[in-house]
């Protein structure tokens, strides 16, 4: 387990609660603040931390996993340290399951293409990539629409309620949704970022956050607000990718939306995916995204390897 | 293929588009109206009709498919002559995939019983309750939201636009989303059937439409929801299921909702299902139901048994 913040914790947490019916157990946990731990017999929930072993290659050289679940703090410009830990883990033969969405969203070509190379699996753990990942023989994904950032979400949210851009990101960080600064998440940097990943991972997009054609809510007003809502409109950060002729086309815009709208039923910590197929119509989902369910998002996919 | 009206002819399509990839075909089409086609090669689109074969056990016989496809009229009231169908299949240990809701509603625990003990696969073939199978391993579904009847979703949708119910009742027929008698859907009988028959499935409930705390949205006026639309809320008929310590609750209502409620993001020929779970937190669908989708579910099905 690489990273121990709310996520890894949760994870662990229910990796104990569940192990009287499915047997999973935490041999390693790596953190930059605390250092390293390891048990062949399983961590406990709060282990005694011996200074970090790093790199990362020798943290899994002693903990021996059989799965790498890479929880460490997104970097977004990079997708780095969690691109190395991926790397590292697949050269030793690891499979891989990540709630960091920084490695799909800048190499995911890369890192799919060295998992199948390595004969290993690599899962995205993450409620809308799950939700993204339907089950469609025969039918053909033709482009998206999402709103993806819940920070994002809360500070419209705080908007609408006569309040500040800065209120609705004290709310994002209150509930771990969000860190470091509010303009990641006014400016569309986070939507980016996901958007990139979704179009990696849907249509082999092999773009990057800062390809994304993106504007943010930065110029977004309490007044604005209200007046779209008394013509019952609203605003959504909405990302859209569609699979064109000439390639994939990417955008993040803060879209003006009848209330009716699906795009426009989100809320706090949810996030809403909703796919356009040729045969299934349109597929749509909505998830949660606070730090409990992307834990069992993670579990979903280390009780599915090891199914 | 038992039923060849639009879901029936759109799946007939769809595998005949599909079969260069998916070699399944088609060697029996049974309607009343039109009597029994029968050719082991594989039927055309609009094959010649023979005299009806019936009942369904001979129809059987005399097709020899692997899988029966139940795309018949829902006689709501009974669940017949589908449970008949899902019968004679099991007995001659032919597989089920069903679009009729009926047997589902009515008998679920029965029909499931029979498929298991004759070593067969019964599945439905509707977009929402694959929505309603996601994986869930080690998390419990307490408790689901739902809107499920979209031709009452489009009577709703008339009376917003200042036009009656029998406005909203014509567009549902137009659309291939209703049949009979208005009051059905404007009584709430279509979601409660849904309702049912997701309870059944979801809980083991063992509850049929009649047993639904049911109540319509026959009392709503252009007036009504006007005034609702002043201060930001709308009407949807939501299906709302519980399992308690005291057995399954289950009912159906118009409901008042804030126009953002996931809930109320139903348009048309979409449904809403929002599952309420321990560990995964809500996890939403939206799906639409009209007769090319269900035929891509009741396709999926035949995919996933073709395995």
């Amino acid at each position: 387990l690489a990273g121990y913040g709310r996520v890894g914790l949760a994870l662990h947490r229910l990796i104990l609660s569940q192990r009287a019916r499915i047997p999973l157990r935490v041999v390693g946990i790596q953190t930059l603040r605390h250092g390293s731990a390891f048990d062949q017999r399983g961590l406990p929930l709060d282990p005694e931390f011996g200074p970090l072993v790093a790199p990362i290659g020798e943290f899994l050289d002693r903990a021996r996993p059989e799965v790498l679940v890479e929880a460490t703090t997104l970097q977004p410009a990079t997708g780095e340290p969690a691109l190395e830990h991926l790397l590292a883990a697949f050269e030793r033969g690891r499979h891989v399951v990540t709630a960091n969405l920084g490695p799909v969203a800048h190499a995911y070509a890369v890192v799919a293409h060295t998992a199948q190379r390595s004969g290993v699996q690599f899962r995205i753990g993450l409620p809308l990539f799950q939700a993204a990942r339907l089950p469609l023989p025969g039918a053909k994904v033709a482009g998206f629409r999402a709103v993806l950032s819940p920070a994002s979400s809360l500070m419209l949210d705080a908007l609408r309620a006569g309040r500040t851009l800065a209120d609705g990101m004290e709310a994002a960080r209150t509930l771990g949704l969000a860190e470091g600064d509010a303009s990641y998440y006014a400016d569309g940097w986070d939507a980016a970022l996901q958007a990139a990943a979704l179009a990696n991972v849907l249509f082999d997009a092999r773009i990057t956050p800062l390809q994304v054609n993106r504007r943010g809510i930065a110029q977004l007003t309490p007044e604005k607000l209200d007046d779209l809502r008394t013509r019952h409109k609203t605003v959504a950060l909405v990302a859209r990718g569609r699979l064109t002729t000439a390639g994939v086309s990417l955008r993040v815009r803060a879209e003006v939306l009848d209330v009716h709208d699906p795009l426009a039923s989100t809320r706090g910590a949810s996030s809403v995916l909703l796919l356009d197929t040729d045969l299934a119509g349109t597929v749509g989902s909505v998830v949660d995204s606070a730090a409990e369910q992307t834990a069992y998002a993670l579990f979903r996919e280390l009780v599915d390897i090891a199914g």
